[in-house]
């Protein structure tokens, strides 16, 4: 293979993958975070790395934000800010992990005080979604509890419901909210959205604008993600991807590199599925870098994605087909395994550069010197982090 | 603790179990099924075995079929027979899992043909039901695909759908379908109902006479059962329990012989969401006594769920709702664990003896000399299994 | 059961617990770390923390040190404080995890210097542990790696030999080496210790001095423990315990709360293997109170390792044996649950009433007024925790 | 890439796999083992089909037999017929789960009349070993218990280390015993080899020729295999592979099929650690076709272990040990992946077809008509199958 097919070309075309501020500050473990040489300090910063991303790859459009972490006086200025570099403001995401207030609960507590801090903090985003012009809200969950009897999880989820019924009549008509699903952790005995199920009987009350966020590290081991996005895609609830990749619990390591060809069978349901370039299916990376260099650390994850797309896109369907119609299992894992097993690498360089954009993103990124440059530049401050 | 409250006496009093019969049969592993003497060799004798389970023990008044293993030419004949040894005859059991047309698929099969033949077998089913008095299906899909690029899930997840509502419409108006989902085995990469989201969509998709079984042992590592029961029920689509207990996959252990505490949390939340004694939840067993006696392994289990239920019964449920509003995870969690932690034996057995039981049913089993009876009967013939 | 037989109680009377200082600082997860009112600030009142567990529940006679968080500038000073507590200075864990030399590796490091720099922190530990008059020297190892190539680790395992053996060699006569493994966390590839076989090969080369520790939570997902623990008993090679408890991941939760038949199960096991009270074989606590109250916590924990262990040792081991020989699986069985299901807090509380403890320690602890006065006194200066 | 060097085209040529008998009679679940058509009626025609592997990849020359499944009356003569069909006979796996007498142990049995008869069941196996010229005796023991209690798991590993001394002591002196590890079935609470350091230190008790058998199916879930091979091989322990591959338990699937990474990672450390066309370490196929074609089936095993061999000897390890040096852990996972995304087939094809081979043996195997005429010619008789 030496080029893609139009329509593969196309795909790949308007493939956009929307990148976390938050990958752009320090992370780790409850161990230790350590710092790494030329981390962004504010929210400008961040985004400036952001850029970063898409201008080598073209992949990477957009940037989601997380309040309070990316709070600013002015949005409108960070708006600017980020068109001036080249890409736009994306999902907002809310925060109810780290206030005092929030350590039994939040729009689960059963102090309607709190609760309804809560169910405020989020009205505060839907505030800065105007602002940014961002289309989703989206609500990852860290409720939930550490011991049996600790609490009813039951009334739990009723409040739950009703908080959110509040946030989403909130919402503008061109506004969403996702709501993400995690197995565990921070909470260890058990949390309020565990599983797409409880995901998707909490956003089917709401309404046509509450969609499922499928993060691809919060599952129990084992778990067939690809058929939970088949499913969501059938039941018309797939609303966005945090992608990233896990050996263990939710690592969040670079999307791909622990299980590619995981990576892989769930792109091949997406495009099966329609969720391919639908805007109704929103891909993001949720990642910490905690180790490696982060802008490279992006590059290399927006990478992954699209080089798994293109083998996805590969997939002789017909084949395909015909051989799950015969019930022949060997040629039908052939034809599967013949896309996957493809070096796309090759053509997608060619590709790269018949478009305006370095054959090899990462190596373009290093010869940039943007590196050496904020490592130098940013000197004092602090570096970005989680505010653990 | 000498004697239960009334509330909790009646309760106890109320509780039903409902019996397999492939229990009385031989099980194993892919790698053996061993025989064990005495071992039932036709339904009739099944269902005097499990009579002897509710003899002692008050606890299971019914027994549920298996079709075809269970197939017999009169059902009025087996139904008679199972009164006159006091018993009922309950849930029917479908097989999709062993008739060679199976090999791919059954009510998700790609062929029109063998799909049609899976379908007819549920009426059937259903025929047999009318003839049996229950009111029970249960569907458990042992459909799925070893090897990713196999199969369609996603059409197979529309033919499901299809097929489930002509079985569906077949129902007379007291009877139900119950959908069991299964996390893997005998697939091995994907199975058609993998989790309870999924059983859960397809059965909301039937209407009101359609629910979700829960099988204890069919879920990814770590997976919070009670959080399931608790949403099932929250959702009113807990149609039934099949019990069992597991350490790895679906072992089909004895019930609270592997996680006691599990089983406790699972009966805690079952009494929180109304479905103790409630006649929309059955609780049912399903286990594979591979290498215990099999007349006293149900006993046993039917006394693990018994026990359990009485100590969930002692949960102080003002005192845990006190500390919980309070936020004192530690006095949370110690309410809880009084009443786990309470040996409810001696009550128990004092409370049988009340109500004419022997007081130590598996003490009774044993002296009543009936296994010494069907070990010396039973000779010739060969013994009931799964055919498989 | 109104009293113990003389064994038991004797057994139970020499039970001892260590309690990690850790405990009473704050700890949290990697979202965030919540404060508690009252929280230790320096290693001196941790360890009047410490006491107050010694002294309600007369469990819990030495408290462990982890170094650099207890660093102090006189460990003589610090031994005697304890010694007026009425405890005393127990293991001495290192820390090889938290300075920035350690992000890609500490014992293992392929930097000379490095590697050089932490076998000098054991050192160091040494020292401390001569002037503590500690006998262990713990070894968690928090190295790894995050990425599939990202480091060579067969070379890691022989250089983590290197760094041992100098290590061994530099304890005193009556001084032992434990290393503990772990299987992932807070490195995501693979850890350098990763599972018990690692351990043991890795302390059987450096001599009779060096044992394994197995910390509970540190498994796979259905591993069986207390395999592990008669497997190490039998190989003379278990050190110590690290006792807590999980649902998922190393949760760090109140040992037995998430699984109290798993903590029987392998009580059962020390003792069967000879394993209770041996000096060789050191229980410890390594736990997280993120959102519980602390002291409570820990008064919590030793207690239930002290409820299960007198529940273990009520186990008819004649009447299991004969079981067993009979290969009466449910006979077995039945005997082994007897002793589980037996609710020993009755006769514990007069037993302790009998030693001049109080009946409920959870209780005289509360009403003690200590937590009430560290919450008062306790102004300025910052909590205690990980310094992560 | 249009060739490999000189050195890796020497490697890809002296790599033989060896494959299993059973492999090419039926085998399924507990459920339902369905037939295939053509299946194999005895080890002669069992031999037979695993010629064609032989002759369509110059892979696989030799072929495990297991007893007594391949029982026949004069083994020489089985020896002379595998000769004459181009491949000889491998090693000998005993069979201890399937006699009645085994229901409860095997060698580690407490009846010591049952335990001589495994043993001397393994004595068998030596003479048959010394008639078909095998060098390795290969345990697998499906021995342990299902209940918490049904067993002392102590005394059952001293009896197996006595078990195992006599059968190593009838080795003869080019022989060796490969002890294999598994974590669960068909036993479900403790098997009495539950995972390699149990394998380990019972064959390092017994001497320099016994050995570890690594099946990549038999770990926990999350278990990081090459870890475990990197240590085995550092040990000097690591005896031989059964290759398979899994989603969830040991599901036997096709190696390379469910996570061709991990297949990737553990050649590069077999690479690494010098196991690559070691004699010491032997590469065998542990899989059931269950519903896939048998001898195809056996064909993509060989040729993906093939391929991943070949990608892990393509990768950089100068580029790599450079990177690792540096800790830049993205360029050393860049090295890694590198070898991994390359599509090696189409100098493996070229490659073969220089070696006389075909180039696809997939399509040479099926154009060949052999499978046309087997399922012709097998008529009557009975499918070979495990006997369960």
């Amino acid at each position: 293979m030496t080029t893609f097919s139009p329509t593969t070309a196309d795909a790949l075309a308007r493939q956009a993958i929307e990148l976390p501020s938050w990958a752009f500050g320090n992370s780790g473990t409850r161990f230790r975070v350590f710092p790494t040489p030329g981390t962004a300090r504010d929210p400008f910063e961040k985004i400036a790395d952001a850029a970063q991303v898409h201008r080598h790859t073209g992949l990477a459009p957009t940037v989601a934000l997380h309040i309070p972490w990316d709070q600013v006086d002015d949005f409108g200025v960070l708006r600017r800010h980020a068109e001036d570099n080249g890409v736009a403001l994306g999902t907002i995401n809310s925060n109810t992990f780290q206030d005092e207030d929030y350590k039994f609960g939040a729009l689960t507590h059963e102090d309607e005080s709190i609760r309804r801090k809560a169910i405020e903090h989020h009205f505060a985003c839907i505030d800065v979604m105007h602002a940014t012009g961002s289309r989703d809200l989206k609500i990852w969950l860290a409720e939930g509890s550490n011991y049996p009897g600790q609490s009813d999880m039951r009334a739990r989820q009723d409040r739950l419901h009703d908080s959110l019924q509040q946030i989403y009549a909130r919402l503008g008509d061109e506004q969403r909210l996702v709501l993400e699903y995690k197995f565990f952790e921070p909470a260890f005995y058990h949390t309020d959205v565990p599983d797409w199920g409880t995901s998707y009987v909490q956003v089917a009350a709401l309404g046509d604008k509450a969609m499922v966020c499928l993060d691809t590290g919060h599952h129990a081991p084992g778990t067939n993600i690809e058929f939970i996005v088949m499913q969501l895609l059938r039941l018309g609830k797939l609303g966005s991807f945090d992608f990233n990749s896990r050996f263990y619990a939710d690592d969040d390591l670079i999307v791909g590199a622990a299980d590619p060809f995981q990576l892989f069978r769930i792109l091949v349901e997406v495009i099966r599925g329609g969720g391919l370039n639908n805007p109704e299916v929103a891909f993001m990376l949720d990642q910490c870098h905690n180790i490696e260099a982060k802008i490279p650390g992006q590059i290399r994850s927006v990478l992954n994605v699209q080089e798994m797309t293109a083998r996805a896109l590969l997939l002789d369907r017909e084949a395909l087909a015909a051989a799950q119609t015969a019930n022949d299992v060997l040629a039908a894992n052939a034809v599967f395994m013949d896309a996957f097993s493809t070096d796309v690498r090759p053509t997608l360089a060619a590709w790269r550069e018949s478009r305006g954009l370095p054959a090899d993103p990462m190596a373009a990124y290093a010869a940039s010197g943007y590196q050496e440059r904020i490592q130098a530049d940013r000197v004092g401050g602090t570096q970005a982090g989680w505010g653990a």
